[in-house]
């Protein structure tokens, strides 16, 4: 590798960056990010939200996609709601997946779009990949060792991606809602060994 | 509307079209897009691959893309095997989604992606959503009137995608057929009732 000693790589002004402008730039980010979508968002937008320049946004960040990595980093991971009915918890949590894929059906498939034109945004994502709260909530219904629970997981979030990408009907999110609660529900009732209970 | 009497809408030459030469040319750019996918398929190796020059595409169709979306609805419907195992000939089905996901992870995210980029090629993956052969499948498992074949059905297909996009490790192919599989099989026993057999 060769030196290039007149660039100094570091060209920060020595100042401490204004840390709560950063959190507040990437929150509204994320926010905007799952409101517009990657199709629609604009650094113009991001910087309103948060109350602050576009050149705040530029010294922080070089491009818009390496902002949108790092809010995409900075999302607090999801909570499962935990309350005396399991059954009660998946449906809050799968409605909320199929209620997003009827109402922002560009939503997912624009991510995929922008994992796929952007190295960062696509190692944000699957970095930050975690199922582990829906797996969870599967594990309170159908016991901790189901043999079934990571393909599950993955199952709520799948199959309103797909629908939302090919079927050409529009989507009924509670109909998509009961069809996995309750394919799930079939799966416990098989799971219960009657005579144990 | 105005007419543009100087101008004629049908253009072609009074010879009859080639039509094996078309079909040659739908079944080689229908081949080569499962073989390399969205991101690689170039006019040009459709054209060597059909034994036709990239003249015979471009008078037949204006774009790349409109070749594409012509292909994609040429493409013959998917065929389930019958044999006298139901549950082989769902695997066979699932093992090939699983094995294309895992050798060729782009192809379905390049399919959203060029979807998302042309309206003619979304019209024609929609126009052509077709899972009938793998819920005939599951009606042999399950039997004609359970519930959750439409859900289970887009589960065969949703499920391969979804981890192509977004899971970090790399995808086991034969893994992810036995979680599909053997979630089917559990709820088959569920569904069987066993006084009656």
């Amino acid at each position: 590798m060769t030196e290039q000693p007149g660039r100094r790589p570091d060209n920060t002004s020595g100042r401490p960056r204004d840390a709560a402008r950063t959190d507040a730039i990437l929150t509204a980010a994320a926010d905007l990010l799952l409101e517009v979508g990657f199709d629609r968002i604009r650094t113009q937008d991001v910087a309103e939200r948060a109350g602050a320049g576009k050149g705040a946004i530029y010294r922080r960040w070089p491009t818009k996609e390496a902002l949108l990595a790092e809010a995409i980093r900075n999302m607090p991971a999801r909570q499962a709601p935990v309350t005396d009915d399991p059954v009660a918890d998946l449906r809050t949590l799968v409605n909320d997946r199929c209620q997003s894929a009827q109402e922002k059906p560009d939503l997912v498939p624009g991510l995929i779009s922008a994992m796929r034109a952007d190295q960062g945004i696509e190692d944000a994502v699957k970095e930050g990949y975690d199922l582990s709260y829906m797996r969870d909530t599967l594990a309170r219904i159908l016991g901790a060792d189901h043999p079934h629970l990571d393909v599950l997981a993955d199952i709520t979030q799948a199959v309103p991606l797909y629908r939302a990408a090919f079927t050409p009907e529009s989507l009924d999110s509670s109909t998509m809602t009961e069809e996995i609660v309750s394919l799930i529900e079939a799966l416990a009732a098989g799971a219960t060994k009657r005579g144990s209970v």
